[in-house]
């Protein structure tokens, strides 16, 4: 699916080729009760505040976290002063991304540097991981023990200069670390993540799609839950 | 901006222009604390769970109805039984928008269907309405009084065939309307609405664009914010 001819910028990418939006594939959770969250994260709520029935109009009431669901962490996440998620450029909402297989490794291990560089990856790509963990989303076991970015295989993927890294559960980081060092090193170097994609990333393991995230445009907010969707090339 | 050789569909819009992403522009408004609302509405609230200081994160707490801020009216918040937020297709979520320059009616009228005619709208077009009342954002008296689509105007673009329809205001249905025929006629034909644009809309008047909403994927939503973004064709 690459292009040979293929710069390192991704405006280049748009100049040189179509997409197919007709075929955009939905990348996101739905978002509703009793939905899986982080264990310990406070359940989010979606209620009706007002029916057809009763009021002659459907309004709902939302309450939740800004983490919850198919989500984006912008470096105020973790960064003192860092950038919220509504000064992330809009341009930046829309990129090439290079989708992994890595769903050869075991659910719960934690993917290392020796991991990507298989894998050509070009200055301001997104990285999407697929690691097989939504394939067993809901699943009590693995929401306690899901693959994982390394700090390691975080620090690689900084030195590469990517845009953003997604991947297909709850969070990029082993479960409970208390460091937090892969959030904290993506982050500080302005590297954004999306997690909780859901299972039909697998679709596009080993090609190069467009991306497009858009988070909610929270005013100084650490983080949004988001809509994603994948476009193939044409 | 427009082409001659355009078809009807937006298919084909995609095989023949390229988008320039990089000149994406935002047409939503910030979620934040005291935001402007539909006179009457809940007031939601966005405050920080967890905090770096206290608890070395970042997390917050999300309050707000499914019709705050830039947001999209699915068809069942009006239409018992209609499709609701997360069924609207995704490739639905991408299109050719004709941006409407409306500025010259004055603040609080109606626009009727001799206002559109001028206008070459297409099938499966969507229908962005500049009326300026964006350029007068949180003012009190405009929150009661904005210029709105009249039913008659709404049966119009209904006859077109077209895909969805946004305005620059809180509503597009006159305000305090007892029967929302304009909120009814759209949606009970499949046209969904997008409400709040900001004032940013103005730069694209007389354009054709690609307009990008994408609401969250709330299971069985009557509506949802949304980030909307116009992109220039290149």
């Amino acid at each position: 699916m690459q292009s040979s001819s293929r710069g390192n910028k991704f405006l280049k990418l748009t100049n040189q080729h179509n997409y197919n939006f007709e075929r955009a594939v939905d990348l996101t959770h739905e978002l509703e009760n009793g939905m899986p969250v982080y264990p310990g994260d406070p359940q989010p709520s979606f209620d009706r505040a007002k029916t057809i029935a009763k009021d002659g109009v459907n309004i709902s009431d939302l309450k939740l976290g800004s983490h919850t669901g198919t989500h984006m962490d912008a470096p105020l996440h973790f960064v003192e002063g860092g950038t919220p998620v509504d000064r992330i450029p809009v341009s930046k909402l829309f990129g090439e991304a290079l989708v992994l297989d890595l769903s050869y490794k075991p659910i719960g291990s934690g993917i290392e540097a020796k991991d990507l560089e298989k894998a050509e990856i070009h200055q301001d790509d997104i990285v999407l991981c697929y690691t097989g963990s939504s394939d067993r989303w809901g699943d009590p076991e693995v929401n306690s023990n899901f693959t994982y970015l390394t700090p390691e295989g975080a620090r690689y993927l900084v030195s590469k200069k990517i845009r953003a890294v997604g991947i297909d559960f709850l969070s990029i980081e082993k479960f409970h670390s208390k460091s937090h060092d892969t959030h904290r090193e993506l982050l500080s170097n302005g590297v954004f993540i999306i997690e909780s994609l859901n299972k039909e990333l697998k679709r596009f393991v080993g090609q190069r799609i467009l991306f497009v995230c858009l988070p909610l445009r929270f005013k100084d907010g650490d983080g949004s839950p988001c809509r994603a969707l994948g476009v193939p090339l044409t």
